[in-house]
């Protein structure tokens, strides 16, 4: 085979029901690949289908000759011809005959017939017959058997979603494991509380980043439930969710042979009509990752926010300078990863809102916006766990306490007032800390130059360690 | 107490660590409230906290005077003042003392001032003290015992949002059992399928409608397991997270005493200072009422489009006609219901983009973009609940399907010809099809002059309910 | 009549093409108006229709009569009937007869009959006729001649947005008026520039401002373009379009006569297909309003971050203390207009969002998604006026300038070295500023150590007023 | 130099002010690039920087070498060096020395860098030099002269944006005027009208098509304003805005030499602080991008409904047949490329979510959202003039009404009747209607029955080309 993204200069005829087209010698692909890649020049450069889906395609006709060959409805030679090309195709060796855009019609038909022609065709290169000839393996009435665009390219993008998700767990699990380790290092470290961006009562540092790692947690939690329902598959729908020409058994034989095949469990959707006409799944899918989105862009900002400075900012957190900042500010070191991060959240809302909103414009059997809802939910999914990589490696792993910092600046918050509560009320307190304020007093000072404590009480009710957990009032 | 909306001409004093302010003498709030209503006039006109938020924060200002009472942290006569006022705030009584907006401080801290300094004057009152005195009910010290907004309003939020979700689940199960029944009803009625708005293989009414029921029960699903993530409370966090001035009990107790009053399950958050510093909970909610958003929006789509006509659009089904249509056009009867339907899922959109950017601006201790988080996803609640009754009792209920014209259409549709696929292959089948709809002929007649089967093979192979469902390929 | 939101139990009988119904007696709505009233229950308490679209529709009502008189097609009497019975709507002295909702009909047909039916009975009442009788003005042949709903209602929608921006631009003014006149009052104020959060290069304090005023122009600017179209009227369109049974200057005439009535220019739009189809004006508009939005959330965030503090935080801003911040940390003040401006900004994202869905979901001769775009446009027009009063009269009138933590923040800073890399070169800049950060020096002490430049070269060439504008290179 | 994506496996040594870096030997990047590379793997398979943005920093590299040399702020002989090179940057022949993927730094720093490393090595390389030596030109000091990333990048950014516009125009405009030619072709063909997707009066073919042209039209303008905002460069204000280190004419010569360039007009921005720290150009140009997305969306939902069936749907326009529409239907044809565009319209409606959210997040005196912003607006720019071609040269030039299907539904329609109302008034045509829709006769018929209209009248009064325009009553 030829370099890709190079087709050769010599062709072969291919044929489908509207007449013949010339294809290039050395590309698998036949006549409706070609039609498609003439009639949609749209985004070619960036939206050409990429791995995850080819591969779940792969996944998904192998596995169907296989169930279908079980069922008596392939001969056993011919099924076995489509697992081996089938094969090729999902360990990647095939990728540059899969040149389709996303902005194709809108069922996936065109992919799904550029799975069935370079199955097809390979099957019958292997078996020694001339391609382009459909003998002895034929793209629809072998490849395709019992199947239907519109259940195949669903049951691929679940396949593809689903194992780009197994593939993503262990890469934010990574970061939240770092920030887990943080947290527990710097449990000791007692720090300013910050609410509506004032100062507020002391906090320790382990808490505030037993917080963030909380916010992963709840998110894969969230994403994990998606998922389980993103593992029921359309296969066996047919055209338009009946199973016309599928054998009874043989969506759930094949649901069963790509668990086999992908090591994850899938199964039969129980409504196959739900499954053709609407993609709920992935919108539960791509809002469940919205909200890890949320999680890490509130990270990345509360990172850098603590990290800025370093003279004039918050400065209570060092992390790793990476790089040079600035291209005219001599010695400037920028929370890079930070940004990249929250650029990433910014791109995982745009790719949701077009989520649901394709999402909702199903309409009778079926939903035709298939490509563009995978596109985004794997893209969204892809740098999601790229940047939770990138910031663990490149600065999760290296954030350090500024402890001088931390502790000058804690040592001149007013907030530590709110110990008082209890002794005195809310109203004196109050007026403690307005007086400090005013005055550019210690809490110390002016709450003995208001006389509403002894020097004995305030030093034993105003310990700011004291102040990181709840107590009883006796206490 | 004065009529809603009118407040009494005369006054008396409140006061707050700032100073004190002159208060329409009918109302219960204080000073803190009467500020809030001059510094936010913003969305006055709409946006007032509505009954489920100020029931909530009756609930929660209960819960926590009976919890704090058993801990020992407030005297059980000033618990049982606080509970019997927060009793008539959760009934409703007191709702024209709860006037702030939404567009107030982003912690919601004046609208949990408002519930304090309301209930406070509310228990002065009944203990036969001066309003505004504080005195036996202080609004701080006594009804926000242990307390703080940052962790009462999520708290508030989350039992507003739970227990509003209650009350929707059967207004959209009702819905659902309505198209459940009608699947059943017109399981016999074989149609025309259509994919890509195009004609294709045939369906059963029934087949149909279960899509859409199984939508509704996926989206139920989903929005159950958000929920069942919002029971997780933020009481107990108090400023930032830490607890202070909680008892170590308080939380947890207080959970239960809410449980208790609400009979729903709440318990406190694992981890607190997420719960004050983030609302992915709220996001994961709205994502999840965007997946039925969507599914309704498939609904009413696909009614509507079935509905159209009468004469000149698909008109399978035939809906109630429930006003007349046009101001110009006589006799015209609209699918409105359906438009209402599909103009909330777009509001649901709206809100849910507007949930999950606040849901990702939060910074350090607290996110404070509660009030407009809480708004939407309630609004949401309230619009789906509301759109699936109207359009149940004004519109599913009365669905029939129009069986002439659905006889008429399934006569004269082609792509009963996929069932050949089996015995003549896809290309031959292709053959037939065209040649019909070249030469407007019925299927069986073109079948029949290319001669790729026999009269008696057509009839025993083309039975649109035969097409249906699965089958063997030697059946 | 009765006071607001009280219906009298007594009722008349009114009808219309589907029948008779009893309306509350008191009450001047129709039969249709009745009927919505009862179909649509959803989003009751939040989504009646507002004064603006009242106003509107009354305006509409009032021009087309005395257009149809004008034009022959309706008598004189009758029309003068309708005006003055309009007046009254416009003056929103029937504010209570207009019951409905948003989420109704998609067209606005019911609050268009609504319209038609209160007018044509107010008028049969000024005529001493017999209400419900139709007699002497018809709600659909009189007051609605030449009209349908479907022109009428997008008509109102523009007459209401433009009116409305006309009086929004007052008050976002009125805050940028402000901030103008604080850009020049704080133009000698030298501060740290800051980037990625980090210590940059030295800015005036006028320049920072002058910055969020220039934001707040472009916005305006995009607006009024925006509104610049919006003033294009579907009117003599009727049904589809085509402006069936309309006089042929009907639509010219009546644009006229709104422009008069509204004292803002209007026109009939060029294309009437398009302004019936579709919504694209009130997209732009929404898309512009957007802006804005994007621009308060960085003012405000600008402004609360530079107050952040008191201690622990920026600190070079001082805003205004408006009420006490916290319910349980005494003394606490925090940027409370700033988190109502950002809670706004999320909110108009969330309407744009339905806004932009909405518009683009019309089909053939019309977009069934008026009211949900007209309530959504309108509500963030609302919202953002009110934001920039609220803000500016509660903050933005009383920022000041700490100045001596921005004199001790700009001291310390090392960014000033930028200035010596026309000197000595980027690389030999760096190597003094990394210096400084690694032993804690100032940047004149580490510039000397290093020997890069004397102590006569620093003093000369970094001077942070110097910094805050260009220069050549032998300057 | 190597072929694309393969790079050399010797190295020379490049140096920051971080230190020294290896990197291939036959790429003319330094150090910066090369430690981008390893730091940020996000998305690398799809988010490499594209053309446009390439273009436009050669572009932008060029000009300020030549504004600096003007000025005499850099040697001539430099200064044309920088051409030369900024030349080939230009022309595309340096595309696979920018590596960079969007998710990295926010403000484009190292974007801005891999420019400044390019041409300096590929000038020194022209001038003898040795790469990596930084002399004669040095990226910082001569490439980068007078400038800083926070001003070049979204100089660039712009730059890239209003090209791409350029480039759109007449790929839109083609799709437009093909629809305007339809539009007259077919201005005869007298339909159905439809709202609600209800039969509504009668509209003629090219006028339903002139609709879709004005909303093009309409797109198109908002589209212009929103670019001729964008041509308001950032140049001349380097890191905060203030413009340190550059001459004070820098920032104008610049932009007149990129006017000069690139054949457009742009001029420096009234406000760099704004420019900087704000990108609501780009803001602007996507939300008005979206409102031509509307209309696309819009018009592809009308064609494909209008095409459907063949048999038993709306029908009455044809278009091409393209491809076979269905793996497993022989002989459907599907309207992929309205498919294709509806997907389109949702992408760009994602992007705009990012732009907009993006936009919202400046901080001080920079927006770090830089990057995603620039790929999100042009990839949209991209999509949807691919689109536009594609439907044109795949769809709109064969669309073709069904002129018989056509012809049998107007005869059905009901809705004539409105042409009735000004003779016999909406109540009477209203029964007409009715007892026609019931009993199944024509409106002909029902009229006559029902004896509101003689034969003659009938016959005068409803002609359904003469219902197509406005008409005074006694006409």
């Amino acid at each position: 085979m030829a370099p890709e993204n190079t087709t050769s200069a010599t062709t072969r005829t291919e044929s489908d029901s509207m007449g013949t087209v010339e294809v290039a010698s050395d590309r698998y692909w036949g006549a409706q690949t070609e039609r498609s890649l003439h009639n949609f020049n749209i985004g070619r450069e960036t939206f050409v289908l990429t791995r995850p889906l080819i591969r779940a395609l792969g996944v998904l006709k192998k596995s169907a000759a296989l169930a279908n060959a079980e069922l008596g409805e392939l001969p056993q030679d011919i099924a076995d011809l489509i697992a081996q090309a089938g094969d090729e195709v999902i360990s990647g060796g095939l990728d540059s005959h899969f040149p389709l855009v996303v902005f194709q019609t809108g069922s996936g038909t065109q992919s799904n017939m550029n799975a069935n022609e370079v199955i097809s065709n390979r099957a019958i290169e292997l078996a020694g017959g001339q391609m382009g000839s459909k003998t002895p393996v034929h793209p629809n009435d072998h490849v395709n058997r019992g199947q239907s665009s519109n259940d195949t390219f669903p049951t691929a993008m679940h396949i593809a979603v689903v194992s780009e998700l197994a593939a993503m767990y262990p890469r934010v699990q990574q970061l939240r494991d770092t920030l887990d380790a943080k947290a527990k290092e710097f449990d000791d470290v007692v720090m300013v509380g910050r609410t509506h961006l004032q100062d507020a009562t002391p906090i320790r540092l382990g808490q505030v980043i037993s917080g963030w790692v909380a916010q992963i947690d709840f998110a894969l939690d969230g994403i994990r439930y998606a998922d389980s329902r993103a593992r029921e598959l359309a296969i066996g729908g047919t055209a338009v969710g009946t199973g016309l020409n599928a054998h009874p058994k043989f969506g759930e034989l094949t649901a069963k042979k790509i668990s086999e095949e992908t090591g994850i469990e899938f199964k039969q959707a129980d409504n196959l009509f739900a499954a053709l006409g609407a993609h709920d799944a992935l919108v539960l899918v791509s809002g469940a990752l919205r909200v890890l989105a949320d999680a890490l862009m509130k990270i990345a900002n509360d990172v850098r926010w603590y990290a800025s400075g370093p003279r004039n900012g918050i400065g209570e957190l060092i992390i790793p300078e990476n790089e040079p900042g600035s291209s005219i500010m001599p010695g400037k070191v920028n929370p890079t990863q930070c940004e990249a991060m929250t650029m990433v959240a910014t791109k995982v809302f745009g790719n949701d809102a077009t989520v649901g909103f394709a999402g909702s414009q199903g309409n009778f059997q079926l939903n035709v916006f298939k490509p563009v809802m995978a596109w985004c939910v794997l893209e969204s999914i892809q740098l999601l766990g790229d940047t939770c990589v990138s910031f663990d490696e490149n600065c999760a792993y290296g954030i350090e306490p500024n402890r001088e910092k931390i502790q000058a600046n804690l040592d001149s918050n007013l907030m530590q007032v709110t110990a008082l509560n209890r002794h005195i009320g809310y109203d004196k307190a109050s007026k403690i800390a307005k007086n400090a304020h005013k005055k550019g007093l210690s809490l110390r000072e002016s709450a003995l130059e208001l006389g509403f404590v002894t020097e004995a009480e305030f030093d034993a009710w105003v310990v700011p360690v004291d102040m990181t957990h709840p107590s009883a009032a006796d206490e």
